[in-house]
C-alpha cells in the first residue's frame, strides 16, 4: 500500500483561474478519497474541443478556478470506504459519463446518462458538495467529474472503470472521449451495414464515426470537411468520398448536392462539428423516408438548430447522443480489448504529443489542421 | 356494366376556382379513367384542414381552379386498361399517399411514402399529365391524387384501396385520413405499451391518438389543448390526464410543467396541431434519454422548428409521419375490419354532417369548438 493513501497529495495541476485566461500548471493539493471516491495517478490526457470551450469562456455554465480535461488515463493510487469496482493498481479511464447501475436512467436500459452524479458534476464538485482540490489555500472546482489536467485527480466510483493494463494509456485515454463517442454514435445506431453514410467534420469524432462505419460495413461513407488536408485522414479511416462544401458549384448547398450525388440522400449522417448550420445540412441531406441524423457535436451556448417540419413529416428523425450511448463501465473495457485485438484504430489519431508544462501549446495545436488529437504526458515537465 | 362506362359523366363538384374563395358546386365532366385509372363515384367525404389550408390561399403550392378533398369513400364505376387492384362495384376509399409496391419507397420496407406518382400528384394532374375534370370547358386540378369533393372522381390504381362493403361509408370515409393517420402514428411507434404519452392538439388527429395510445396499452396519456371542451372528448376516448395550456401557473411553460408532473418528461409526445411552437413544446416535454416525439400536424409553409441541439444530444428523438406512416392498400382494409369489429372506432368522431351544397358551411363547423370531424353526404343537395 501506498503511504500516500489517506493523506493529501502535493503535485502538479494546469490550473484555468478565469474565463479565457491560459492554464497555469501549479502545485495542488489533492484530498484522499472520501466514501464512494477513487484517486486516480493521471498519466496521460487527451485534450477535446470541449476543454477548450469551457477554457475560452463560452461555455456558460463554465465555473473558476477549475482544473480541466476529461479524456485521461491513469492508475488508482488509492479508494474511499465501499468501493468495489476498482482497486488500488488498476488502470483506470476516468468516465465523464458516470454509470450507477441504480438510477432510473441507467435501469431504463434506453440511455447511458446516469443520473447519480449529474447535478454535483455539473457545479464542479464531488457528490458530497465539497472539492478535492486546493491551490495555495484556494479551493479549486472539478470538472466534468475527470479533471484529468492535474497528476492526481479524484472521481466517483460510478464514473471510472478499470481496463486491461496491457493497453498503453497514452493511446488508451482517447477512449475515455473522443472515440469512443464517435464508436457508440455507430454501433449503437441499428442499420449502418450496408447502408450510405455522411460524416459532417472530420476532427478526431468524425474520422472515429467514418472508421466505425467501416467496421461495421457501411457501403458509402462520404466525408465532409472544409479542410482538404483532411481527405487523406478520411480515406485512411475509411472514407469512399470526401466533400469540401466550399468547392461546390457557386450557390450550390451541401446538402442538396449530396442528395443529388446519393440518388435522394444519405440513409445515415452524423454531425461532428457543432456547428447548428452542418446539424441542419445533416438532416436535409438524410434520404426522405427513412434518413437518421445524429448530432454528435456540442453547440456553443444558445445557439439553436432549425428546419422546416416537412423534413421529419417525410420521415427523417433527428437524434443526438451523448458519449456516443456508450455506458462507460460495462463497454469500455470491452472496447479497450478490441483495440488491443487491431479491431479499433486508436493510435493513429494521435498527432501530436506535448509535456505536461507545454499543454497551452496542446490547446493551440487542436486548432491547426494537421492535428487529430493531441495527448499530454502527464509525468514530463 | 353501367352505361356510363367509356363516357365522360356530367356530376356535381364544390371548385375552388381561386385562392381564398368559397367553394363552388358546379357541373363538371369527368373524363373516363385512362389505363391505369379509377373513376370512382364518392358518396361521402370528410373536410379536413388540410383542404382548408390549399382553399384559404396559404398553402404557396395551392393550384386552381381545383376540386379539392382527400377523405372520401365511394364506389367504383369503371376502370382504365391494366387495372387489377380494384373493380366495378368496389366499395374503396382514395389514397393520398399512394402504393404502388414498385418504387424504391415501397420497396424500401422502411416508408409509406411512394414515389409513383408523387410529382404529378403534386402538379394537380393524373400520371399522364392531364386532367380528367372539366367544368364548362375550363380545365380543372385534381388535388392530392383524390378529388374526392366530386360526385366523380379518377385517381391513379396506386392510389385506393377497396374495403369491405359492409362498412358504412359515411363512417368509413374518415379513414382516408385523420383516424388513419392517428392510429398509424401510434401503432407504428415500438414501445408504447405501458409508456406515458402526452397528444398536443384533440381535434380528430389527436384524439385519433389518444384513442390507439389507449387501445395498445399507453400507462398513462395526457392530452393538451387549449379548448376546455375537449376534456369530455379527451377522456372519452382513454386520456388519464387533460391539461390547458393556457390554465397554468403564470410564465410556466407547458413543456416544463409536463416535464415535472410525469417526473422528467414523456416516453412519447406527439404533435397534432400544425403549430412549430407547440411541435418545439412537445419535444421538450420528452424525457431526457429516451422520450422520442413524432409529429403529425402539417405545419404553414416556411415555417420552422427550432430547439437548442442539447434537447437531442441527451436522447430526446424529433420524428414525424405522414398518413401515419401507413401503407394505404395494404393496412387500410384491415383497419376497417378492426373497425367493424368494433376494436377501434370511428364513428364517434361525426359531429357534424352536410348536404353536398351546405360544404362550405362544413369549413365553418370545422373552425367550432365542438367539431371533430364533418361529413359531407354527396348524393344529397
Amino acid at each position: 500500500m501506498s503511504d500516500t493513501v489517506g493523506k493529501p497529495i502535493k503535485c502538479k495541476a494546469a490550473v484555468c483561474w478565469a474565463a479565457g485566461e491560459e492554464l497555469k500548471v501549479e502545485e495542488v493539493e489533492v484530498a484522499p478519497p472520501k466514501a464512494n471516491e477513487v484517486r486516480i495517478h493521471i498519466l496521460h490526457t487527451g485534450i477535446c474541443h470541449t476543454d477548450e470551450y469551457t477554457r475560452s469562456g463560452k461555455d456558460p455554465e463554465g465555473i473558476f478556478p477549475v482544473i480541466l480535461g476529461h479524456e485521461g488515463g491513469g492508475i488508482v493510487e488509492s479508494v474511499g470506504e465501499g468501493v468495489t469496482s476498482v482497486k488500488p493498481g488498476d488502470h483506470v479511464i476516468p468516465l465523464y459519463t458516470a454509470e450507477c447501475r441504480e438510477c432510473k436512467f441507467c435501469k431504463s436500459g434506453k440511455t447511458n446518462l446516469c443520473g447519480k452524479v449529474r447535478a454535483t458534476q455539473g457545479k464542479g464538485v464531488m457528490p458530497d458538495g465539497t472539492s478535492r482540490f486546493t491551490c495555495n489555500g484556494k479551493s479549486l472546482f472539478h470538472f466534468m467529474g475527470t479533471s484529468t489536467f492535474s497528476q492526481y485527480t479524484v472521481v466517483a466510483d460510478v464514473s471510472v472503470v478499470a481496463i486491461n493494463k496491457e493497453a498503453p494509456l497514452n493511446r488508451a485515454c482517447l477512449l475515455g472521449c473522443g472515440i469512443t463517442t464517435a464508436w457508440g454514435s455507430v454501433v449503437k445506431q441499428p442499420g449502418i451495414k450496408g447502408s450510405s453514410v455522411a460524416v459532417f467534420g472530420c476532427g478526431a469524432i468524425g474520422l472515429g464515426v467514418v472508421q466505425t462505419s467501416s467496421l461495421v460495413g457501411a457501403s458509402r461513407i462520404i466525408a465532409v470537411d472544409t479542410n482538404p488536408g483532411k481527405e487523406s485522414w478520411a480515406t485512411k479511416m475509411g472514407a469512399t468520398d470526401f466533400v469540401n462544401p466550399t468547392k461546390l458549384p457557386e450557390g450550390k448547398r451541401i446538402q442538396d448536392f449530396l442528395v443529388e450525388i446519393t440518388d435522394g440522400g444519405l440513409d445515415y449522417t452524423f454531425d461532428c462539428t457543432g456547428n447548428v448550420n452542418v446539424m441542419r445540412a445533416a438532416l436535409e441531406a438524410c434520404h426522405k423516408g427513412w434518413g437518421v441524423s445524429t448530432i454528435i457535436g456540442v453547440a456553443a451556448a444558445g445557439q439553436e438548430i432549425s428546419t422546416r417540419p416537412f423534413q421529419l413529416v417525410t420521415g427523417r428523425t433527428w437524434r443526438g447522443s451523448a458519449f456516443g450511448g456508450v455506458k462507460g463501465r460495462t463497454e469500455l473495457p470491452g472496447l479497450v480489448e478490441d483495440y488491443l485485438a487491431g479491431k479499433v484504430k486508436v493510435d493513429e489519431y494521435v498527432t501530436h504529443h506535448r509535456k505536461f508544462d507545454e499543454i497551452n501549446a496542446g490547446f493551440h495545436d487542436m486548432h491547426a489542421g494537421d492535428c487529430i488529437r493531441c495527448v499530454v504526458d502527464m509525468s514530463t515537465l
